[in-house]
């Protein structure tokens, strides 16, 4: 297998042996596994059991791949340079085959259960559980009509919730990236402990917060064989597109209506949200749009408008979305909240995009908050920020 | 790496291309992968991407292991034999690194997420997801002023929880084995669905059900190092050991507190039940013995009293667990259910044990069910079956 960009950042055993004490097992880790384990430099050292194999490389997607080194016990190991803080996807590439490190839980991302490190970011509290009253986190079915099957979702329900039985809440859509699925907000994001700190702090509204299973097909329609068609492939992009119509008739058709019977919100578009972080913000964009009676708060986390931020063309406010953009005062009126982001290392073609969305709303007139997470790519660290800073705007505006 | 007893169960791929519609991508896979995948005769096929690889085994946990063969396209395939219904844990064996399969979810089992293949049963709806109305899985946690930390517990709340606010209900805790989590018993157990089955059918009453992290440690403990010490290696049973009496702390003086102030359970004894699966049944005799003032309904699944299954003597009515049992009918009157259940293809130590103790309590007078499981071994087959044999006793004697 071919591997292009290894970043050469060994240093020897040695060198290990002189400060094994600043080292501490990750957080992301299976209990009792001592590797990978992290210092307060953000570097991680990784140890891989591979006794027969030729050539062992610490997969990350989104920082420098590592080239492991095999020692006489059998064991290949290997210490990175330091990494930005936040979670960051790996897998590990064992003589051509790519596999999950035992060693790390596993967290679906990249259409898999991966490996994951979380690198801790200095004096960042705001995604650690802390000593306040806390939520949950709870696992629904729904039959979809739709869909045609059982779907499940994740709920977080605001401390306080099965105690003030009589108070309703609004309700944020928060969905995660293409690759992951519903389970990403609260394992990777840490969602329900950001929630649960900025509601202590009273910097944010207490709410419910939902989170879909971004991947739909209607009824009757055949699955796709995605055999060997990696994510991101054009044959993954065109099935990610049938399902996103089929996703928005679902959300809209049977997974507001349920969440709506079934959980105390505020039924109506003042107190309902909708964010999700880059296929999921083109998802946002599509349902909202095209639901502005359902949905009056917007958020675009390192992905909005599709082709707009994937393409090279500008956004035509006119007519984009049915001309649900075409008059920005009466947008205003109706949308209480229209947010974007983007971390300031995001590939190129992400934050180009990004920014020539931003542009073409200014040009517009569409009143929006654009937020750049410094020194973060397209990872969950940029998307945890985000919602710290998108959160505390919701329902602000809303007359309940 | 040496493997002792791969039973070589590969079929020609000839044999393959004569029915390949017969198989259907196992319900335990990620999406979109289609591979492995089951027959109706419970044959699984398996497929893996290892271009570079020499030797490379399915690693099942308890069902013979495959040796897999290399095809010209650099993937290995290999057809077992009917394999017996259920859940099974598997690895992978490449060039001597033990990894999970990409194409599967991960299930938390032998200290790692590992990968898992579940084989229909056929016939068999009761843990299958049905039309019937839903409860839901919570994710809870808590802060254990015994373990000086945060630990995650999941809560089954039954159809109607939400709904019935003036209702209270009855307490099941119930714990995975040794090596799981408590994710256990709803992702491979399937408990939640079991629950709902019952419920729906009138067979059951609606209750609530705890499953709790089975390991602990008293605060300021330092943590074990298990580096290289495998699950049922002497160092991780004694590690277990020592867990236990925390964990017997954290679930009687932190856990049961914070459910019942938090749920609307009927807080005392004869509506509070505690049953597990292997260590889980060792932890719930151990718990609910030295509790007798807690509980008052006892299940132990594929293991129960600990020292008396696994070693070679009978179990001393008089003596064992400060008396508890040294008085048949005044046990009799106190526990209105003591349940044992074992799978009769368990391992021979395990089965003999269960025997043993089942023939012990028999000879002392102590009223219990003894249930055995056809056909199955040390695995979640076996344990969905037992819930399903428990739950529907549970609470019948119960005055409220």
């Amino acid at each position: 297998m071919k591997l292009v960009g290894i970043a050469m950042l060994v240093v020897s055993s040695a060198c290990l042996a002189e400060e094994p004490d600043s080292y501490q097992p990750a957080a992301t880790n299976v209990w009792g596994a001592q590797y990978p384990r992290v210092d307060s430099n953000g570097r991680a050292q990784f140890r891989v059991k591979a006794p027969n194999a030729t050539k062992v490389v610490v997969n990350f997607w989104s920082v420098p791949k590592l080239e492991m080194t095999k020692q006489p016990d059998g064991f290949w190991t290997v210490t990175s340079a330091p990494i930005v803080p936040g979670f960051h996807y790996y897998t590990l590439l064992i003589d051509g085959a790519e596999v999950t490190d035992l060693n790390s839980h596993t967290f679906f991302g990249g259409g898999k259960d991966a490996s994951g490190i979380e690198i801790p970011e200095a004096g960042s509290t705001y995604y650690s559980i802390q000593d306040v009253p806390h939520g949950q986190v709870r696992e629904i079915w729904y039959n979809s009509k739709v869909a045609g099957s059982w779907r499940r979702a994740l709920v977080y329900t605001p401390p306080g919730y099965d105690v003030r039985t009589s108070e309703r809440f609004p309700v944020l859509y928060l969905q995660h990236g293409g690759g992951e699925d519903e389970t990403g907000w609260t394992k990777q994001g840490r969602a329900n402990f950001i929630l649960d700190n900025l509601i202590a702090s009273g910097n944010c509204r207490p709410m419910i917060i939902v989170m879909a299973y971004g991947y739909a097909r209607h009824a009757g329609r055949p699955a796709p064989d995605l055999t060997g068609k990696p994510f991101g492939s054009p044959e993954a992009m065109r099935a990610m597109e049938e399902m996103a119509s089929a996703f928005e008739d679902d959300i809209t058709q049977v997974l507001i209506p349920y969440i709506d019977s079934n959980f105390r919100t505020i039924p109506d578009r003042d107190h309902r949200a909708m964010a999700g972080l880059s296929m999921g913000g083109m998802q946002t964009f599509q349902v909202t749009f095209n639901h502005l009676d359902l949905f009056s708060y917007i958020g675009g986390f390192s992905g909005a408008a599709g082709p707009l931020v994937l393409g090279n063309e500008k956004l035509d406010a006119k007519t984009a979305y049915h001309g649900a953009l075409a008059d920005p005062a009466a947008f205003a009126k109706k949308v209480h909240l229209l947010w974007l982001g983007v971390g300031t290392e995001e590939p190129e073609r992400m934050r180009v995009g990004l920014l020539r969305l931003h542009t073409s709303l200014l040009e517009a007139g569409i009143q929006h908050v654009f937020y750049e997470s410094p020194g973060t790519s397209h990872e969950w660290q940029t998307w945890r920020r985000d919602l710290r800073d998108f959160a505390p705007r919701l329902f602000q505006q809303a007359t309940q």
